[in-house]
Formats: structure tokens, C-alpha cells, sequence
């Protein structure tokens, strides 16, 4: 297979490579990935995330696993075990099963696979394009989790949209919300923006209230892990609160995220899974600086990965084929466009 | 001075005891404190914390002082250090402004302060009797940081209402806001809720709004450091989009505390100064577990440790001497109370 090289993975030599995201942002480790059994625990332990890099990181495990003399019947097995290793984001399903007719032909699987990872480079620098387009200088943006080149095969979605507008010259300032309990905001997105010299500021979560109050929001971009026919979407958890206060502040509140986040055969948000994680996560936090517990030990806990924000709460949604407004998404637009 | 135990704090055998807070769930430390320096500090760090308790715990640190033979300029150095400790929780300035005439009058200052805490123990109570009235059986409660046993004298006034309709045998269930970034909820409220048996799950503070949208929560009590004449006022940082979050969802909000809290000199909550606290605490977390840090080093902060909550968002204040709904607050009703 072709050399391949993003933010948080990468195919040289013909080995599979991923940037440990639970490592970040203290530890880059690189971790070979010999298998999509392999893979899929990554994707379950978050080492590899983000719902676009997802997609593209299992179906270029799928192709080199099969490239590598896997069987018809191993690869039919892996398709099965790789869609299933996360529950929201439909990218991960929607590159299984580009992928799934071609099963058995592997220079097939190869070329969709590579396919899948430049594709997913354009999407991002349209997506990008599209929302930079609504920044002005001198405005506030939040962001919340990691929408950015970690969390696809190139320049982000909500982040890419972020450092698109920054390096078009508009000064912009970011506000990072930290996002628990994973914090990927306050570990991935805060080294990526320090990584691109965008001036941010990171908040705990419950702090963007005040800040949207105090007029210092003018603008909010977040990523997406599945949207439905109707426009409402699937984000990590958080978002929705996000929106309701955005609504709340008058704050145009924008999801962004490529054709293949889009679930044409999903009607509405109701109808998106939820994964629910462990308990262990809300009751402390885990990462390169070990493992701690603050709560009560066996203390019982909610811990969604996700919610839902119904498009009632979105000013527009930025795709990679353009940016269309709440109506157009009411309206169907949706159902319409497969970039 | 008579013997005096909270939950937090003890006055016996001569010695003043404080709980240390930033220990909890895991470690039950008590530290004695020797001086109101000493108070002074604890206070700042957060070792004794809770807007009713840190007024209390200056006004005993402060009579003791005396009573240990300080003279009346050290007095009056110590109520000064003590009465600057903290700037947003008006409760510490009241205890010293009605400790202040006396100083130099030892057995004055012993009563005065012992009236303090045993008035405080009255007057949750008060709230808590007040407070439950409202509580219906089946309900879902939510609450932010910790507003109880631990945060006051007596049984605490968010959290003592709550405990209040449990005792009554109301079958409510407690969703517990984790409250970055001191995790003051995911620490002491889960603790305390565990220790009155109460049924409770913890959430980190972005996943009440899915909760609230899902019909879970149906009531909401938060504690306040500071509440204005017109009802405005402060309370942890996160309140403020709890409100906003509660409004959007038609769920009922109530700040609870003792007449104490209410600034009757402080016309609206744009006049309450807010603490900003150190980046640290946002960049990771520190407690009985050590010290972590997750986000880049040195990366740019925002940490107050307050926001201001408008009236228009309360449905009603419970105070010890009843309950204020969002009309009488906003007709001044509190001009005319004082307990």
C-alpha cells in the first residue's frame, strides 16, 4: 500500500501506525497496528478516535490485513468485528461497508482503502473552506471536544474550520471547552491549536455559560459522529448543552463534519445509538499521567459518549459540498446531496 | 468555649478542628487550626469551604484568637485577613462585620461566635424544612457543587433539602453535577449522599442537559456564596448554565440559602466581585490522590470560581424564612427580610 501520513496515523513501510490519543499531550507514541482485531480495541479504548479518522483507520486495517493473506471468510469476520467496535459514529460503519462488496479482492480493497484516506484529506479542506468563509476577525469561538486533524485523515472539521479562518488572518481567539470526561478538548485540541499558534483558552466545561453571557462567544464549531436525515446530530457528550445555551445567547451554533458523517437512512436523532461507557471515567480520569479516582468508590454513575442535538438548535450545518441552514436542512437538503 | 462538631468542623477540647476537604471521599484528615492566619489559609486553599461554613469557621477562629489572649490591634489584623480570605461568599464578611464591634471584648466574641454557628445549624434546618415541601415523591433532583452538611454549620441547604424529603419518604433520586474543576460535587456531595443513604448518580457537569431533555430531572436545588437584593447571585461556577439549561426545559430552579448570603447593600449580581483561582486547576486536578495534569503545559486558563445567575432564571429563592418566588424577588422582597 501507498505511504499515508496524517496527524494521528500512518502507513509507511507497510506498517499501520497510530498516534496513542490517550497518550496525548504530554507522550507521542506510536503504536504499531497488526491486526484489525488490533484496531478495533484501539478504536474501543480511544487510542484512535474521532469519527472521520475512525472510518479510515478500519478500513485501511481491513486492506492490509487482507493484503497480508487473510482469507475471504477472516476479512468477512473482521468487516463484522470492526463495524461493531463503536456504536455512534456511522463513518466507521459507512467505510465497512464501502468496503464489504470487495471483500476477497485485495488490490481492491487496497485502492477503496487508500481512497477512503485521500477522500477524507479533500473533505476536510472543503469543510474547512466552507466555515471559514463565516468567521470574521476579532470574533470568540468555542469549541467542544476534538474536531480536529487527530480526529480525521486531514485538517479537521470544526478545527480545520478554526485554523483555516486563523491562518486566512482573522484573529480569532478560541475557547476550549475540556470535555469530560475524556477531555479531549483540554488534551487534543489545546495541543493541536498550540501546535498551529491559534491563541485559545481552555475552559472546564460548566464555564461557557459565563463567557457566552459575557459576549465573548461569537461563534461555535463542533464535529459530528452522525447526522441524521433531518439534521439533527450525534456529538460527544456536552454538545447538546452547548446548543441550548448558544440558542439561549443567540450564538449561531454550527456543526461540521463530511458527507460520510451523514446517516441518509437515519430519520431523525432519536433513532442514533448512544454508547454508554464505564463508570470509571466519570468517577476520575486516566491518562499518560496514570490513573486517579476523586469519587466515591462503586459511586454510581451516567456516562453517555454521546447526545443528540436536535436541528432546531442549528444555525447551519458546514458539509464539505457547502454550508446549508437550518430551513434547507428541515427541508430536506439531506436526503439530496451525497457530495 | 463549648463544644461545638459539624460535619466539617469541631470546637472541643479547647482545640479548633477543621476537616480537610480536599482529602475527601478518601481521607477523613482533621487539621487543627492555631491561628486565624492559619483559618486564613485554610480557607484560600479550599480546606474549609462552603459559603455558610468559611463565615462560621472565621468567626471561631477569630473568638478563639482572643480568648487565647491576642490584644485588640491583632484582633483586629486577624479579622481583616480573615474578612479578605475569600472576595465572592458574602457569609465571611458578615461573620466578621458582626464580630467587629466587639473585638477586644472577649466573652463578647466567644457568644457572638458560638451564636453564629449555633444559628447556622437553626437556620438550615429552616431551608431544609422549606426546601422539602416543594419535593414530590418520583422526582428527579439535580444539584451543582456541594451544599451541604460540609458547606455549613447545620444539615446544609441545597443538599439539606434534599436530605430533608428523603427522610420524609420521598423516593427522589439525586443526579450529582461533578462540579469541575474542584469536582466539589464528584468529591463531597456524592460522599454525603452516600453517608444519608440517599440514591444518587454522578455526572460530569455536560451531561445534565441530555438529562434534563430525557425528563430525569425534574427539580433542581443549587447552593449561593452570594445572592443581591434584586435575587440575583452567585453560586459555584456552572450555575449560571444550569439555569439557562433548566429554563430551556421548563425544570424548576432554586438557589437555597440562609439569610445570611443575601447582601442587602449589593443592588444586582453585576456587583459581585468573582474570584479567578490558578490555572492548575483547570489544566488538571489535585486532591488525596496527588496532583495530575492533563492539558499542555502552560496553557492559557479562564477560572472563575463563581458566575452570577439573573433572577429571571430562578423560580423561587428558598431562604430560612421561606420561600421567594421569582415575582416577590423581583418586587424586593428581600429589602424587607432579615430572618
Amino acid at each position: 500500500m501507498k505511504t499515508l501520513v496524517s496527524e494521528g496515523l500512518k502507513l509507511e513501510d507497510g506498517r499501520l501506525l497510530v498516534l496513542d490519543q490517550q497518550m496525548l499531550p504530554d507522550k507521542e507514541i506510536w503504536l504499531e497496528c497488526a491486526s484489525p482485531k488490533q484496531m478495533a480495541s484501539f478504536i474501543k479504548a480511544l487510542k484512535v478516535r474521532g469519527a472521520p479518522l475512525i472510518g479510515v483507520a478500519a478500513a485501511l486495517s481491513l486492506a492490509k490485513f487482507a493484503e497480508g493473506g487473510a482469507n475471504k471468510n477472516e476479512q468477512i469476520e473482521a468487516a463484522s468485528l470492526l463495524r461493531s467496535a463503536r456504536p455512534t459514529a456511522v463513518n466507521l460503519m459507512w467505510a465497512i461497508d464501502r468496503l464489504s462488496p470487495s471483500l476477497g479482492d485485495v488490490p481492491k480493497l487496497v485502492s477503496l482503502a487508500e481512497e477512503i484516506f485521500d477522500e477524507d484529506v479533500r473533505l476536510c479542506n472543503n469543510i474547512a473552506n466552507n466555515g471559514a468563509r463565516l468567521v470574521n476577525g476579532g470574533e470568540g469561538i468555542l469549541t467542544h471536544c476534538n474536531a480536529g486533524g487527530l480526529a480525521t485523515a486531514g485538517v479537521g472539521t470544526a478545527v480545520g474550520i478554526i485554523i483555516r479562518a486563523f491562518e486566512q488572518g482573522k484573529n480569532i481567539h478560541v475557547y476550549v471547552d475540556e470535555t469530560r470526561p475524556l477531555l479531549q478538548g483540554g488534551r487534543l485540541t489545546a495541543w493541536e491549536l498550540k501546535k498551529h499558534a491559534v491563541p485559545h483558552t481552555l475552559i472546564c466545561d460548566n464555564m461557557a455559560a459565563v463567557l457566552m453571557r459575557k459576549g465573548k462567544i461569537q461563534r461555535i464549531f463542533v464535529g459530528a459522529d452522525r447526522i441524521a436525515a433531518n439534521g439533527d446530530f450525534a456529538n460527544k457528550i456536552g454538545t447538546y448543552g452547548v446548543a441550548v445555551l448558544a440558542n439561549h445567547h443567540n450564538i449561531p451554533f454550527y456543526p461540521a463534519a463530511p458527507y460520510s458523517t451523514v446517516d441518509f437512512s437515519c430519520p431523525s436523532g432519536e433513532h442514533i445509538p448512544i454508547e454508554e461507557r464505564a463508570a470509571e471515567e466519570v468517577r476520575g480520569v486516566s491518562g499518560f499521567f496514570g490513573a486517579v479516582r476523586w469519587a466515591p468508590e462503586g459511586c454510581k454513575t451516567y456516562n453517555p459518549a454521546f447526545d443528540i442535538t436536535p436541528v432546531d438548535l442549528v444555525k447551519a450545518l458546514v458539509l464539505d459540498s457547502g454550508v446549508f441552514t437550518q430551513d434547507q436542512l428541515k427541508n430536506g437538503c439531506l436526503s439530496r446531496i451525497k457530495s
